[in-house]
């Protein structure tokens, strides 16, 4: 078995927004790229993109400098990688045909992983003559950034490879021991993002107000540790045994009150105007650069905190 | 209508640990604070939690020297405050009751916040002469350092001089425009609770997994922005629209698939040894002192970038 020092090179399938930042995250931890997408000026965009994510990478401790390389051929582009990462299209007819190609090009020992944020593993790996080496690994929005990599798979071993490639370019990859529809981070944003649009429909609070409620509470500490780990420390000297033994009946009253709302064209409405009003003619381009600046700057603060 | 400069005083209700933080703020934002509390050492616990926060606190800009005056008894506390913040027990009747002697002791022109998480308004003011100065004002743990204050209130002169105060500590106030259980945030904490829950009893992953899948992940973007905002982002160009018009079916297919768990003792009992193995031996009071170092860089960034 080969550890992670065995990557060299990597090959990006599919060069759009996660792919493109997969792209940029690789080459500043120093591997070699070959990228391939069929999107007319995919390449001068990918470039771009590398570009601009270069200097946050570096900010991040991310300084490598690997090749780029940029081929139109699919089979060309993954026949010589240690590494496949695949961005195509949420499509799972697509992906299953996909993959199955990028199984017969792809060296024996290469791992496969995909960027799926939606589809099951076990569908789409479905025509592979070796499924075994491939895995969900999926990352989360802006990718060269936010650490998270969630990985599904079946062969211990090439998880076992994969975690340690992607935390040598300081990720955390997490590892579901068994698959479910969203993984775990877009099933705990939906379940909140839920009784969020609940709040807007039964008209509790305004979009910038709901949005506020947790960026200026919740969310900061979710920044540093997850909802167990919260709990523990709202439990007081006695801890998450005590928060669950004394609040669990609470928050059972409070799950059942929870609301089902359906995004309706009102509902849908409500939203949009809500965000329009919140982001107060920010362009989206705007409010991703605040954000990206100020993730960096809190990436930086907890690495430094936990070296 | 006065405004908050009219505020020079304020009691504080009963000392714990949301009190106590209170008072740490008030005074640090140059406010004089009587507090009173029945429960033994409450005074030496209080003075030792304001010595603790005041550097925290310097650090996030609020220099000020409030006087601290420590008091036995409820009526003479309260009676010549501009504002009270009221934190007692958790207890509807005691809240209830504790309301009503405040209301008949205070001046007429104070407002009286009260810090409950889980109670609504509407019933623990029942026996107030004047319930129209009281309002719910619930912040967030650490109330001291997360700037989210909940607002429930009848009358919106109450409401302009309890923001314009709170701002005045560098708070965020969130107005409802109608009381709910739970109020905004601790709904969203819920809802994402539930299923961080489920995924536990479903064995999904290990605790310290689904805590990082928020605390590497979405809870880093949360820090900054709130639900709907994030999705706004998630649009690409579109921004919300966009994502409602092309994901929001498949959200609600996820919402459809989101558990509904019980805090079963085997449930319960699996997230405690797996909050224990998080912890890795680290005390409440180092996990404590972690999160809130982080918090006050966190603040201190974003108080940066927004000014």
């Amino acid at each position: 078995m080969m550890g992670s020092e065995s990557i060299r090179s990597v090959a990006v399938v599919g060069c759009g927004t996660v792919g493109a930042s997969w792209a940029a995250l690789f080459l500043a931890g120093g591997y070699d790229v070959v990228a391939t997408d069929p999107a007319p000026e995919a390449e001068r965009k990918l470039r771009g993109f590398i570009d601009r994510a270069r200097p946050q990478l570096a900010t991040l401790g991310l300084n490598g400098r690997g090749s780029l390389t940029f081929v139109d051929n699919l089979e060309a582009a993954v026949s010589t990688a240690d590494f496949v990462q695949e961005n195509a299209p949420e499509n799972e007819a697509f992906k299953r045909a996909l993959l199955a190609r990028i199984d017969q090009a792809a060296r024996p020992d290469a791992i496969v992983a995909i960027s799926t944020s939606a589809l099951l593993r076990s569908r789409i790996v479905a025509d592979c003559e070796h499924p075994e080496r491939h895995i969900v690994a999926h990352p989360f929005n802006p990718p060269h950034l936010l650490p998270l990599v969630e990985i599904v798979g079946e062969d211990d071993a090439v998880i076992a490879r994969a975690c340690a490639f992607y935390r040598s370019l300081r990720r955390k990859p997490v590892v579901l021991k068994k698959e479910v529809p969203g993984h775990i981070a877009n099933r705990l944003s939906s379940a909140l993002y839920r009784e969020a649009v609940y709040l807007v429909e039964q008209g509790i609070a305004s979009v910038a107000d709901i949005d506020a409620a947790i960026s200026e509470g919740p969310g900061l500490r979710w920044s540093i540790m997850g909802p167990h780990m919260t709990y523990h420390l709202g439990g007081g000297e006695g801890g998450i045994a005590h928060y669950l033994e004394h609040l669990g009946p609470s928050q059972e009253r409070r799950w059942a009150s929870l609301g089902e709302p359906r995004l309706t064209e009102d509902v849908k409405g409500a939203i949009v105007s809500g965000v329009e009003a919140e982001a107060g003619g920010r362009s989206i381009a705007d409010l991703e650069a605040q954000r990206d600046h100020l993730l960096v700057e809190i990436l930086r603060l907890k690495n430094k905190a936990s070296s």
